[in-house]
């Protein structure tokens, strides 16, 4: 591609370094940006332009936050002695969207990976012992990906707390609400009818 | 969605301010420059903050350039009379990469269409002609896209022009090279057969 700027094929560059996204989609972008009558491209300069002095991970459960302890770490009203571990930020705001858990959360930050050469080092598990003992945690959501890497991190995590006074716990998995059996997979099924629960009202 | 930091907030709404970018697609690019090791973020910040400073358009042919008049307009190589109007700068590289064309471009920035309010004053017309009176332009290739509004632009120029001694043409129109006939469109391969055009060995 012969570019008619050198700003802008800088600009093109720039912008197809991010994932997913390829020479031609950073072309149109960056010629929507140059045309716009509005002032998107500063606005977005300046974010990003700042973005890394601003931005902090929570010293407690890692997560992105604007200040030192993010705003749940914060809150009085979650430090009910439970606490959930998650994957990534992205699972946070997951489940955080449900507004149905009241706990803390702590990310890991991966999950253990021999192929991807990612070990328990890599994650934070260190702080997450630290925390349960100092915060006085009773009980522990597993809330991580039924994937293999996902299984081997619960088990891993769950021989390293394993004589403390601790209820281990992780979501529930089955078939989806709303889905249906037949298109369920093979597994899934297996294993929701052999982990059978009994049956309630309205469950 | 709930977001744990405002910064990450602010970052996402301006991604997604951006034609065919969602908010799941803008999370996942700014949880990609938050979390990039290396200096992404800020290379993208600083190419779009001086993005409206260095980005000029040629005052002959309205092309983007980083000078006032662009790298194609002062090559003496390509003042040879031959003066190429497009629709836009992505028509103008997508010419340039087939190295082909060897004259001078005239960017329209848009066409006639007054379903969209856009009318002849809204396009670099009036500029055309004074090019082509002040340049001694001798041909004008009119390669512009055969949908309605394009037929009704290029209809509208050569009336314009109509008196002046100069040769009018448009790109050859067909059945595309590799194309097979069965899937040509029904307009294109009726209009290929009734302008067929005499057999020459490598046409």
């Amino acid at each position: 591609m012969r570019y008619p700027s050198q700003t802008l094929e800088k600009l093109v560059a720039a912008i197809a370094s991010l994932p997913g996204i390829g020479k031609k989609t950073a072309l149109r972008l960056a010629l929507h940006l140059v045309q716009d009558k509005s002032d998107k491209a500063s606005v977005l300069g300046n974010a990003l332009s700042r973005l890394k002095d601003e931005i902090r991970f929570c010293i407690h459960c890692h997560a992105l936050s604007d200040t030192d302890e993010c705003s749940i770490c914060q809150a009085p009203s979650r430090k009910n002695g439970v606490l959930c571990i998650v994957e990534n930020i992205r699972d946070l705001m997951a489940i955080e969207d449900t507004a149905s858990f009241h706990g803390r959360y702590h990310i890991l930050g991966g999950l253990i990976s021999p192929i991807d050469g990612i070990g328990p080092a890599d994650l934070n598990i260190e702080t997450l012992i630290e925390r349960i003992d100092k915060e006085g945690i009773e009980e522990l959501i597993m809330a991580i990906s039924p994937t293999i890497e996902g299984e081997t991190t619960s088990f891993y995590i769950s021989k390293k707390l394993a004589g403390r006074n601790l209820r281990l716990t992780t979501i529930a998995r089955g078939v989806s609400f709303g889905g249906e059996l037949e298109y369920a997979d093979e597994l899934t099924l297996s294993r929701s009818i052999s982990a059978r629960i009994p049956y309630k009202m309205g469950t």
